[in-house]
Order: C-alpha cells, then sequence, then structure tokens
C-alpha cells in the first residue's frame, strides 16, 4: 500500500465526480450536482469564480479523505484548454475562468500532488489503459467525448499530446457545415453545433419546432420515430466527416467514442461509419477501428487518476 | 571527417535529386530528369517497377561516391506511404509500387545503411532543422508540400510522426470541396485538386476553357489577370480551410510551406491567411505562425539526409 490511493475528479457541465482508485482499481465515488457554468457566470470577478471552484473541489477531496485516508495524490479532468503547467488557459463553458492556475491553487488548499488535464484526454487515457489491459503493445489512442459539447483527446505514445496551446483535438470547433449553425467560438457550422447532445437538439428542433430533452430524442429514435432518427443520422454524418479530417492528420488506428451521448450509439454510429468509410483514403479504409468506449461512467476520473499517479508515484 | 558524409536523395514527380550533407552542410548535388510514374506504369509487373527505381536509385548513389568517396549512408524522401521499417506501402502516385521493401532493396545494391522517409516527412524535417538553426529549443513543426500533389509532415518532439500507417498528414486528401472535382483516391473534392499545381491548372481551366501550365497562371496572376488571381484564391482559400481543420487536431505552432508552387506564395498566401483566422479557434488566432518554407529546393534531400544520419551515425 506504500503507493497510497489517488482521487480522480471529473468535471462535467452540470456534475462534480469524485472517484477513488488504488492504481487502476476503482474503489468508491462521490457525486455532486453542480452548474459550473452557472454558479461561475454569477461570480462577481474571476477571482470569485476561480475561488469558488477551488473551493467546490477541495471539498470534496476533503469529504473523501475522511472515509480513505491513504489518499496520496489527485487528479482532476477539467473542461478547457491546460497547459503542461496545469494551467486552465481558457473554458469555452466557463468563460470567467482564464490563465487560471488551478493545479496550485487546489494543491496549496488540500496539500497533496494535483494534476490538471483537459477532461477529453483524461477519459481519453482512462480508455486507453481499459484497452491495454487487452493490447499491452497499444501506444495510441484517439477519443471522441460526445456530451454537452464535443470534445477530444489524442493519446500518443501513451501520454496526452496536448498541443502548444492545450488546444490539441479541439475537435468540436472542426467545421463540417460551412455557413451553418452559430458556435460559443465565434465560427459557423461547428461539429460540436450538430453532434452534441444541445446539437441533436438543434437539429431536432429545426425539423420538427419542439425542443425535446436529447435524452428523450434518443428514445424517439429508438422506437422508430422519423424525425429522430433522421436528427441522430445528421449527428452521426458530421462525426463521420470530422472524423476523416482527424485521421488523415493523425493515423491512429484505434478510436472510442464516450460521453453521455454515445448511449445512442445505435442511432449515430451507422451514419457515422458510412460517411467515415467514404471519406478515408484507400490505405485507412478498414484500418481505424472505431467503438463506443469501454468504460464510459469512469474514464475521466480514471484517466486523471491514473496520470496523477504516474506524475507522481516516485515523487 | 570520422562520421563521413550522407547523400540525401529527393524523389520527386518529374526529377530524382540527390544531394550530398556533411552533417547539415550541403555539399554538391545531381539531378536527372525521370518521370518515374510513366516509366514505371510502362513496366510489366510490380517487380520490373521496383527494380527500375532501384536501379536509377543505385546509379545516381554511384556517380556520386565516385567524386564523394567518402559517403557513409543514404536517406531517401519518396513520394508514399511509408512504414517504420521504410517499407514503401503504396505510393499513390506509381501505383506499380506496393508492399515494396525499398530499404532493402538499395540497401543490399549499394551496400550502405539507407534510411526511407515519406517526402513531406523528410522535406518537413529538413525546414525543421533549419529552423532550429533559429529557435534551438523547438519541437514541432508542420510542413506543407505544394507540388505536382499537396503533402504533409509532421515533426513531433524533434522527429517525423508518420501514423500507424505510413499516412499521418495525408492532408492532400482532406475534403474541403464536398462533391467537388474528383480525386486519383476515389473520393471528390480533395484539397490536392484544389491548392496543388494541378489542382491550380483545374481551376483555371473552369474559369477560361484553357490550360496553361501552372508556372504562367502564377505569372498572369503577378501581372494582375482576373482569373489566374482568382485561381490562386481558391487555392489558398481551400488551403487555409484545411490548415484550420489540421491545427484543431495537431496544435502546433509553427508551419512552413514549400514546394514547387510556394514560389506564387504571394498569390495565394493572402487568401490562405485570411481562410485560415476566420475558421480557427480563439486560442489559436494569432498563435499559429504560417510562412513559406526557408529550404524549397534543398528541404527534401536535406530532411533524408539527416534523418539517416540519426538512424546510422553510431552504427
Amino acid at each position: 500500500m506504500a503507493e497510497g490511493l489517488t482521487i480522480g475528479i471529473d468535471v462535467g457541465g452540470t456534475n462534480l465526480r469524485f472517484g477513488v482508485f488504488r492504481g487502476n482499481d476503482f474503489l468508491d465515488s462521490t457525486r455532486s450536482e453542480v452548474d459550473l457554468r452557472e454558479k461561475c457566470g454569477k461570480a462577481p470577478d474571476p477571482e470569485s469564480a476561480a475561488t469558488l471552484v477551488t473551493t467546490l473541489l477541495t471539498e470534496g477531496i476533503a469529504d473523501l479523505r475522511r472515509h480513505h485516508p491513504g489518499i496520496a495524490r489527485v487528479g482532476i479532468a477539467f473542461p478547457g484548454f491546460i497547459n503542461d503547467d496545469g494551467i486552465l488557459l481558457q473554458s469555452p463553458n466557463i468563460p470567467q475562468l482564464i490563465q487560471f492556475d488551478l493545479q496550485t491553487a487546489v494543491r496549496t488548499a488540500c496539500q497533496l500532488p494535483v494534476l490538471v488535464e483537459n477532461d477529453a484526454n483524461a477519459a481519453g487515457y482512462g480508455e486507453f489503459w481499459e484497452e491495454r489491459q487487452e493490447q499491452p503493445d497499444l501506444q495510441n489512442l484517439l477519443y471522441v467525448g460526445l456530451g454537452t459539447g464535443v470534445g477530444g483527446g489524442w493519446i500518443q505514445q501513451s501520454l496526452p499530446w496536448r498541443g502548444e496551446h492545450g488546444s490539441a483535438m479541439e475537435i468540436g470547433h472542426i467545421i463540417v457545415v460551412p455557413g451553418g449553425r452559430r458556435c460559443g467560438c465565434g465560427n459557423q457550422g461547428c461539429l460540436e453545433q450538430y453532434a452534441s447532445a444541445r446539437g441533436v437538439q438543434s437539429s431536432y428542433v429545426e425539423l420538427t419546432g419542439t425542443a425535446p430533452d436529447t435524452a428523450v430524442i434518443a428514445r424517439m429514435a429508438s422506437a422508430g420515430h422519423a424525425e429522430a432518427i433522421r436528427t441522430f443520422q445528421t449527428a452521426g454524418d458530421c462525426l463521420g466527416q470530422a472524423l476523416a479530417h482527424i485521421l488523415k492528420v493523425s493515423d491512429v488506428g484505434i478510436v472510442r467514442i464516450g460521453g453521455g451521448m454515445s448511449a445512442a450509439w445505435d442511432s449515430f454510429a451507422p451514419a457515422m461509419l458510412q460517411r467515415l468509410d467514404a471519406d478515408l483514403i484507400p490505405a485507412l479504409r478498414g484500418n481505424v477501428e472505431v467503438k463506443r468506449g469501454n468504460d464510459d461512467d469512469l474514464a475521466g476520473m480514471r484517466g486523471a487518476a491514473l496520470l496523477a499517479k504516474q506524475a507522481f508515484l516516485h515523487d
């Protein structure tokens, strides 16, 4: 037990999840429902928003430490551009947080080694680790997270490739419909506007004029409702188009698709795979395995925890 | 002189160029005009095509060795998908060459250590090396080669990223005009059909019905000819669109554009940079330096030679 336990935290759009791991083994988790975007939006200034986030994370960590005294380190999967020093450069969904040294803030508050990683990279690392149990020689994996938005992670030679500005695999903003729907990034037609939960809802509104929850649209699609089916086909087609671009740049043989919306896999995957197959170059066609993630619920927490363990075990 | 000299060979669409280098210093070169595509197309079978290529390369090497007895190794920049073992998996421009162990064939014929690298990766490495003279900490560079086709190379953490099927940075086949011009890869609307020398010619034909050489169209554009200008604007716009996709996946801060068609930089670059700036995400906008390559003529030979030196110096 000398290596201790690790907390992996997955910071989502509407909740914070805290998991406890011994190595790769999941032991326990807690969850708090918090709309960080809304809460930070009400903060009077960036410092208050940063303090709020730090406090929420630190309280969750303290809570778990009461039950698990052996906690030795913390990994945090956070939505945003994170550099190699764990500084949150920008978070598109929580614009109040800019150039925020989240890693130092939480480390100082909880007096444990802390690593901060982009949420999709962390989930990708979690999937990579799971996949590696089956394929010990695995080196590279692409991860696509379909949630409120669309994120991506690239595990390259067994580590996340973050890019030089923490913006590698910002695939939610690959433009798939030039002149299409307005995106929060300022552009039009970004993948996220078509293949995320919100994007699916927008497609459904365009077809029908009504806006049920994406989960409801997913159930309707499964039940054979024509407009709901078309909505998910649009999502799949846009995703296949973007995946072809991504693979022509990266040439990685394994793609895993996770996040909440991956539950609707059967509704979007056929259109996605058809478009991908059509758009790929012959050398890659049939040579890329695109599947639903193994470890949806835990991938972000697991990946954050494993990255932290790897970074700090020998400290 | 214990380290000896290196030959770097750049295999182009219409010529073979052989350079001699002492480390990074260029000493000498020879060139032979050969249309490999045409010659291999006339070969009765794949083995004859492979033998033809091996012979042409070996003769050029032997020629230079007569003048430079200190040649210790050879690097070959070849257009096609090359794996980590130097096997040419496929060459879209010379379809006769499939699963051809070019590295072993040339090594056996000339009895020197031989390294084979994709031509755009090699040119990217040459540019990287040149750039590194100014920026010793440089780690990553993207290279775009605009020639008969469009190729790409990614130097990542100081080495070419080839991908798992030798197809990384196959950016000439990123689809930029869905439903657009037919491409040799079987798809429609690939970047190569708009931003290569042939692509520029196609655009000009569409506008005017006549097909002068791309170099002529380039001179017309410089002289203010409206259709020629529009032709290069189309090329630039398509390139900017593809670069935005590439940067959202890779997040590399330096892009160098080389190859024969980069001579028309002033005609296509404004449209390219405008489109790139429009399509990028805010976190990358203004943070990527896209410039014309420094070392157009030598980059492929230099990169192949330097990669070979690095691979074999301690053998």
